[in-house]
């Protein structure tokens, strides 16, 4: 049996892994501060023997993070501060919960010899890409992003620490993931407003920002397949589906699934905000040489997590 | 006239700049903790109407440095945990002492206006690059240093500043610099240690790493050209010598100046530490476009070091 924790782990995509390692059999434990993470979505491990949820901060609590590490195989860095949109807002936020606290992970993993980290970085390193799909190998990005900014210097770190101490590490890159408790970004947002005022919904940029989604489903399981799979000392996967949809796709999409109507304003430009990249479509040639296809579309990610935030309104009240 | 800050500015390349932003009547401010800068290196600007010395932390001190970005109109980087080779055993330095520092340099940019940044970026970041000589838009680079990741980051950084709040960015990747002032690095070592013993060498690696090196004057030149010339809202450059040579090339350049034969006991591998790249050699045509070409061939370079170490020993004494 391995033991694996889960730093993010109640949260959107890390309760998804906490509920699919469980299953498997591994002993979790889940790191959150719950600031975005949520008892609600570990209510299925909650009720299993090999789970433990500890409640610290990767940021502040070295302490907890060191004693939460103790025998354990796998370290799931997911915990970040993943709102890419109002990163020029605060932009010590980023480098604080996205850098610094990789830093303090990767830290603690060698103060309890830990020997292997999956780290959950984001198709927004490869800033505006010059092309698409776009590989791992692309041409030397521009970072355009606090989020993606610091989440490569996370991925720099990752692999320092792999080199220096001989740990192993698998990166992925990945798109917006979709699906059950997703609990913020476009669709949320979209949802959320459409509630308010059903007549009108205003969409930042033109719409016609190209975008590829993957269903959470998909991206947890191409995690512990290449986990299982790739064996190199680091090894650095896009994660993403083979397909893109434009903005505006999505939110017919949208509308149509809540039967809606509403007149849309677009807020113009080719960027819906500092950052925003106008195409996102990942080359996923290398998890797809181990076996690995997402099974569920771009349109049915999007509807699938209309029909959740739909029957879970409290998600949209909480925010 | 325009008013510069020079973070670093009392190091081995940041004094170098201050004398020749001074000579080409700009008004400048020193800002520099002083713990590898030296007063000794400010005594040609020490001089001079136009120049001020504040003693201060990039990291620690960010009320000082605010107050010191008053009025400025560019701001050259270049304090930095520069020490590649120890990386290992300090990891946080790098993060805090490159990275967070930057992020501090930045931030207090943003807070006084100022508009344009030069940063002092390393080849470090491109790892162990496939490609040479490496163009600034090599393949997505994996970090193999500390100090690569922290550059790396601080990169991003720049960049992320850039976009966000229309800062313009000159991010410059030295290969290993040299000249007058120089006071860490192989070629101070190799000097420092043959004085102690001239009958033996320890060579780290198999001394078939090739490098190659830049004349600190050669560098200057180019910031300063670059920065007149490049016109981008960020523009990031290589900056290096035509050609390389091998460390084995330098130690017999480094020894037949010094007039000395020792026995060189080479400690093997392909590189001489964690992080040590086998093959440094940068494509600098995008400088080159700019008119800019280096003066000063890698050989001189190495053999000017030698003799100011040689004629300034106080240097290797107080280390």
């Amino acid at each position: 049996m391995s033991r694996a924790l889960v730093t993010g782990g109640a949260g959107f995509i890390g309760s998804h892994l906490v509920d699919r390692l469980l299953a498997e059999g591994w002993e979790v434990t889940a790191f959150d501060n719950l600031s975005t993470g949520r008892h609600e979505f570990l209510g299925q491990a909650a009720g299993h023997d090999g789970f433990r949820l500890v409640e610290g901060d990767v940021l502040e609590d070295r302490e907890a993070l060191a004693e939460a590490m103790a025998a354990t195989d796998v370290v799931f860095h997911l915990a970040a501060h993943a709102d890419i949109r109002f990163g020029v807002d605060h932009p010590r936020r980023d480098l604080e919960q996205n850098t610094i606290a990789t830093f303090n992970v990767l830290e603690a993993m060698r103060g309890a010899g830990v020997p292997r980290i999956v780290f959950a970085s984001t198709g927004s390193v490869y800033g505006e890409p010059s092309v698409h799909p776009t590989p791992e190998d692309a041409p030397f990005p521009v970072q355009t992003s606090f989020y993606g900014a610091s989440k490569l210097a996370g991925e720099g770190l990752v692999a320092a620490f792999c080199e220096a101490y001989g740990m192993r590490g698998w990166i992925f890159r990945f798109v917006s993931i979709l699906g059950d408790r997703y609990s913020h970004g476009h669709v949320f947002d979209f949802v959320k407003r459409l509630r308010r005022d059903p007549g009108t919904l205003e969409v930042l940029g033109d719409g016609t920002q190209r975008k590829s989604y993957l269903h959470v489903e998909d991206c947890v399981g191409a995690i512990l397949l290449a986990l299982e799979r790739a064996e190199e000392p680091l090894n650095v996967f896009n994660l993403g589906n083979d397909e893109y949809c434009s903005v505006n796709d999505s939110v017919g999409w949208i509308t149509a699934e809540l039967g809606l109507d509403p007149a849309i304003a677009h807020t113009g430009g080719e960027r819906g905000w500092v950052g925003d990249s106008p195409f996102v479509f990942l080359d996923c040639a290398r998890m797809h040489a181990l076996g690995w296809r997402p099974g569920v579309s771009v349109r049915d990610a999007v509807l699938d997590t209309v029909r959740w935030l739909t029957a879970n309104e409290w998600v949209l009240e909480a925010r």
